[in-house]
């Protein structure tokens, strides 16, 4: 159903955006992707393969002037970038509005003047809930978020619905829980997983922000990407759809499942748990599975066997290269 | 309990703000305003009388430069501005959400800084909520705005909440219907009840879009005026509010009060609908009821009389002017 279609993907460089890409790729469509630095092709290269139906574009997604030639000719838009993160976009609220809000606003302009007739956005059902009433959360969970991050994600999904309304641009909306796989980086803010894996796998401390009940939903980044794909392929009027694995799991349960995983001797360091973490996020995913006809196929055991098993393969190659 | 406390009005020379500045005056408040535009002593006077208590301060609430001195010292702030209108703020969604949003995170954030503790903000019942699932609309009813207006306010509820969460502002928000009464202006877009009984006054024709059976939920100027004071007073734990006369009226109804109150020979023009207009918007207020110990107390017609009154006046004037 996709095959031909012609795909813009913003953030299609990043940790989600290079699965996606890939599986785009698979199913023989042509992607275009916008990214804002000049990625050398040998990077492209090694990222994806020689790929004739992929096409980089340099340029800010927040800048018209650079979106509309971009966007030029292409059928849907996904758009999976953001300039913060939920842990520090209270710090630069207003900055968080004018990239994020604003620029996306901006893109959705630019679609209406290209005709462009379809977005996926990727927004965050661990943000825009704020501190749950009950879980699991569906999507008619009141919506409080406590930190800009969130707020704004909440106005871009109230845009998209706008532009759908108005302009018969179709939306779907993807609350993504906590996303996790190879490709994320143990050294980087991009979930606890890969780092905890990580250090773990470097014979250094676990560092855990409060007791280590904090439970989150997890989920492995194929589901994330074949949920990508089912909304490319929905037709119906529905524009927000939770996407997560459905089910909690504790930090202290990743600890238990790398000690018998990766080895008992794991050191763990608890420190004093951060204000703006919520305690429960669990996201009812039933609406998707009704409606998208998804579901998510990789539990956490086997979701973590295959990080770890990605991590250690760069371990090993950078000790090659050491 | 209002007494001596110095009150901070953001939009205080509109038709809304006028009303509540006198109204915090008659109380023993301070009240500083601040305006855009210089605006002449022999204006204010003619506002407001002499008033010692007031003090109107020349600046835009969406510079930080502006804001901090003039907010220093104050206990409460009021926001009653917006840059845009519900019926035009799909024209320019970026200039909205830049003045309107990030200009209140500004306010927000200049307020934390000097130390105000309290923010009443005005937000907009018939624009939030998007096309009614069911009337009455209680404050759970989804929020899908079908314009930048009511995403952009319902955005600034968002950050009212969380600066309330993260640095214990306190934030009350109403959401307010269709306000209406004397000084409003005929000639201008602040609502049908002034447009209509001008028209009606001199002779002309009334324009109505769509068969007239459009539903709005109307309230009463000092309906308004004693819940921002309520508001004001509100010591809990609740953000938001649904404020309006919690009965539904519809285009035609204001054209029979008029043929009652003011003649038979009406004129009435039927024009095309307009798409953005939800057909029916009744608020539910109960909560604000419980809450907030606040009930509207002028019927319609009341309310009608008062603005015919005031207006026939005006008439009256501008002849002898003339």
């Amino acid at each position: 159903m996709l095959e031909n279609s012609e795909i813009f993907v913003i953030g299609g460089l990043g940790f989600i955006g290079c699965h996606v890409v890939r599986s785009l790729l698979a199913q023989g469509c042509k992607v275009r992707v916008m990214s804002r630095t000049k990625v050398p092709d040998a990077q492209i290269h090694n990222m994806f393969g020689y790929q004739a139906n992929l096409k980089i574009v340099t340029g800010d997604f927040t800048c018209k002037e650079d979106l509309l030639p971009a966007l030029a000719g292409c059928d849907t838009c996904i758009h999976l970038a953001t300039t913060t993160l939920p842990s520090t976009s209270n710090n630069n609220k207003i900055f968080d509005i004018q990239s994020n809000l604003a620029g996306t606003v901006q893109l959705l302009e630019a679609m209406r003047e290209q005709n462009i007739r379809k977005i996926v956005y990727l927004s965050s059902g661990g943000t825009v809930y704020g501190n749950p009433i009950h879980v699991p959360i569906s999507e008619t969970h009141p919506t409080n978020p406590i930190s800009s991050y969130g707020i704004v994600k909440l106005a871009v999904e109230k845009y998209c619905y706008l532009f759908q309304e108005l302009y018969g641009i179709q939306s779907v909306v993807l609350r993504l829980s906590n996303p996790y796989g190879p490709g994320q980086t143990g050294n980087r803010i991009q979930g606890v997983v890969p780092v905890f894996i990580e250090k773990a796998l470097t014979g250094k401390s676990i560092e855990i922000w409060g007791d280590g009940n904090v439970v989150r939903d997890y989920i492995y980044i194929d589901d994330v990407t074949s949920a990508i794909n089912a909304a490319l392929c929905y037709q119906g009027q529905e524009t927000v759809f939770n996407i997560g694995h459905g089910t909690g799991t504790r930090l202290n349960d990743i600890v238990d499942a790398l000690k018998v995983l990766i080895g008992q001797n794991i050191l763990v360091e608890y420190k004093p748990g951060r204000s703006l973490d919520v305690s429960k996020n669990i996201l009812d995913i039933s609406k998707a599975q009704k409606c998208l006809n998804w579901s998510p196929q990789v539990d956490f055991e086997a979701g973590i066997k295959a990080v770890i098993s990605s991590l250690a393969d760069e371990q090993v190659a950078k000790k090659e290269f050491s």
